[in-house]
């Protein structure tokens, strides 16, 4: 008696594995660069594999001269690739920016005053008693936020006195002009006229703000999220070619792969996330469900990393800086 | 030699056994109830434990007349809770829900169209060419969106005639005024004076809508979110007791559970997530996370079911509908 | 200008919706039994559909008369849903059981001695300094294993003086021969001849007291699992029709499936799991990778619900033993 | 009216956020090295700081002299994490591997034969007409299975010639010596005198064999992982110092940890897992489970990075191999 599955003829002959890649591992070098770590992860198998892909999807990108719209969701700011996407800002690698209000906030914030590495697993009674607040394992002291509340205060004040009725985007560079920290994104985005859209902007304290200010305001402040519809979409019709980056989930993805529905979709996108698709979420929804949508060109030149993007869009963002890809 | 684990001396005398509930099973009895089935959930142990206990929160939240927030992502409109969720409106049952805007357009949809069960693994391209949109498992038509297109658009330039400037909430009341179908979700909060927040609106094809419309209109649309925040917020500080049911993450749960801060927290939560915690994403955190921020009164008063919604709710809802808990 | 994604000519007719199920929701009503709920599951969407999917696939088992094997992890004995299979297997629904030691060691303690509900999030070294072990959101006492310890030590030297050399089935036959608990599985499968198989059964304290029996003893025991390989194989292949149960992943789940490939694959299966498939692991692949290898005929004889088990097998038992389905 | 979160009184001053580390990225240089990168991960919050912490975790182990266990699921084998893992085995970086079979059947097919580098959504019915086995996104040929097989019958014979009663460790240590290929485990284990300690042996293809040769073999082979119990414990409780670093779960990883209770704990852990917690699994656990069991005995020299390891383990493998960290 033989094992019937490995002695079984070949029905169908229309996988030539000659043509695949090999599955091959890599010597460690403790001199080894990241680009060069990074040209092995394609042959290692399974998210290695996604990793070394979506490296070469970006460098498809940047010599297509593709306009690339980065969306990602708030805590991407509250941890270290803030400043990696402050530099890919300042370097004009990012057309766009979509994302949701805490980013905007802790932006902010951390221009002037540090977040804290703590544990996933603290009291939270504890650290609540403390006047901080947990994200994961950040630690934000209240303060940062009471101090944000007094500036901001003051900034509706003179928007209001402008402008009563404003785009997020427009507000948003306001915000940025007022800061002097390179490694701020506002600053950055502000500088460089790279805009940060926002669809849910009352979502968060600045929303909180918000409800203040027009509890006793006799001017009301208007935050028109449609004009930036506008200017959104135009941006991404006047694209030749358009393409996503993708960190995590939520209204920041929705927002981006909804609007390339206008132009038939995506040329490329990169998604890197933690979400589940079997729950039928927009958050967990993989590049092939985008394809159905016309939010995505062609499945082929996507590519979905499943992992926490702190872990790999430091090494990722590497693609995006190099020159000669 | 003996284990050393298992014959070790009892250092700390902090926790009595005996006043902890036991794990045990049930006889499976063809003639159950659900009722029945679901008081054996809290003694099964792991998530079972979590359902049972979050049956018993639901039980405290309507003992203690607690206004019920209900929190959700679009596509619970996309699945069968839908009608569910209108049932639990017209019975009065919740005094609000924050979702976001695919809730409202499928929501709408489906009062003339149906929706169809399909594969997650079929093939997109295949789909696609079929005129068909996949999300997870569901499948629906272009033709629904077209038609929802074509009547929305004529429903712009009625709105605009009348109100330029108009809340999210006050815009989904005169959509469900327009309906006529009782297992709608926006029927029965027209009906029933339930506000339906919405804070990151124009995301979605309503958006593609207002931008179509904002490009020729003269008189322009303009949807005021702030005017919501504040409708919400009120609502939120008015209650004497706040709970939030939550299914899912995204903006929809930040919402409810950022606006609880401004009255220290809600009183009760349960959630219904599949988001992961490791990330550090608002999706993924826990109620314990939530309690640092204010966000939750006491971690005691809380659970977090980690399930996909479309298993766990309808035994859920049954809790919220049951007469004397 | 019109939105392009859904005014779209349809390029292909091969999907006729009208096919396809409906997706919709029910009314709850209170007096509702565990059976008509379960009727409603499909049309729900998402993993709802799955399991209501998996009911209707265990219906076609039955009616089949196909040879029903259970996989699962040991946790499953932890848990509640331990007196539920030991009534499958007493009501000879379920042919043979593949497990881990835990199963085994767990099942047996759980006949003298209760395990308790406590929370995932406890402090674990004030358990430990309690003599209590945490799994999950359940504990366990010391005292359970250094009990069923000595008497296993004890066991163990009966065996040996009796028969050296033993197939774990064997072993765990006479280990429930012992008991007189008729909600063991350990129990009612050694009064119904219902095999249990452990291929890795030296991982576990039962492991533990088998190196101090084997560290003094003069006739050492050996644990045959070679034995083992040939009597479920046997039972494999004899089958005319055979079917999987299967709760979690590891090593229970690939002993399973793997056996299957020797007949060419199972006809039925469902899983119920929470592994990711994006890592490769065979603890997360999903029916369809088992049809490359043989494992499974048909992928539209199977689903997959990704769920923790606690959740889901309650209400999947109920199809089990129903009379007509 | 103030947001009463952010300016709430301190309550407890037990948390100094001053000695807490700062979350801050860095910049990103193209000519940076692999270890200079790895040292800015701990400040970058979420998972990549569990990164950073694991790689200090890693430089203590081998500053402490401790003897380091690396447990690992079979997949590891099929990617290319085997050739990492070769050449940490031949530079002695491990003291001992504890994994399953399909482990073995790979390093060792993949010594004379590639896998190739498919998709997670490939078609399985067209795989399989292609005698090809998919493997998440790798692809192994039948003929890699069917060779393999007829090699092992013939090493079957062979064994039992000399000896029926063998214990895994030592049947996969003569494997090993049939190798000359320096990237195999097995090879560089059976060269260097690593033993690989397999307790669920027969659970795999090598487990098909054995039951084919059993069915007419006069001598029946008979595989002894008591005997290997006996070995593998002696190993972890001469050690003065023990670590584990474990990739992925099942029982590889329960076998580590378990026989670790007899020291009273693994002193140092690496855990690279995408379990999840809530189902109660073994799979799923987290280091400070593990402290409740005695399995290891501070949670503080632990840390679990959530992620595919082949992301994760080639940065953390760096940490490993360096000379001076």
């Amino acid at each position: 008696m033989k094992n019937p599955s490995f002695k079984r003829k070949r029905q169908d002959a229309s996988i030539d594995v000659r043509k695949l890649g090999r599955i091959k591992g890599f010597s460690l070098d403790p001199s080894m660069h990241v680009r060069e770590l990074l040209a092995h992860y394609k042959s290692i198998g399974f998210q290695a594999s996604h990793l070394g892909l979506a490296s070469e999807i970006i460098h498809t990108m940047k010599k297509k001269k593709s306009t690339i719209f980065l969306a990602c969701t708030s805590n991407m700011a509250s941890s270290g690739l803030r400043e990696i996407i402050a530099q890919l800002v300042k370097e004009k690698l990012i057309a766009a920016i979509i994302t949701t209000t805490g980013f905007i906030e802790e932006d902010f914030m951390k221009s002037s005053a540090p977040f804290y590495l703590g544990s996933f697993f603290a009291d939270d009674v504890t650290i609540k008693r403390n006047s901080l607040n947990r994200l994961g394992n950040i630690l934000i002291p209240d303060k940062h936020y009471a101090d944000f509340e007094d500036w901001h205060m003051d900034f509706i004040s003179r928007i209001v006195a402008r402008k009563a009725t404003i785009a997020p985007s427009e507000y948003i560079q306001l915000m940025g002009s007022e800061l002097r920290d390179t490694h701020s994104v506002l600053y950055q985005a502000a500088q460089h006229n790279v805009p940060i859209f926002c669809p849910g902007f009352v979502d968060g304290a600045i929303g909180d703000h918000f409800f203040f200010f027009n509890q006793k305001a006799k001017s009301k402040l208007i935050i028109d999220t449609v004009a930036d519809v506008t200017a959104f979409y135009k941006l991404m019709l006047q694209a030749e070619s358009a393409s996503g980056i993708i960190l995590g989930g939520g209204i920041a993805k929705h927002h981006l792969i909804g609007a390339a529905i206008l132009r038939n979709g995506l040329d490329y996108a990169v998604y890197i996330q933690t979400g589940t698709e079997y729950d039928g979420s927009l958050s967990g929804a993989k590049p092939r469900e985008a394809v159905s949508w016309n939010k995505l060109k062609d499945e082929s030149n996507s590519v979905c990393v499943e992992a926490d993007a702190t872990l790999v869009f430091p090494l990722l963002a590497f693609a995006l800086t190099e020159k000669k890809p």
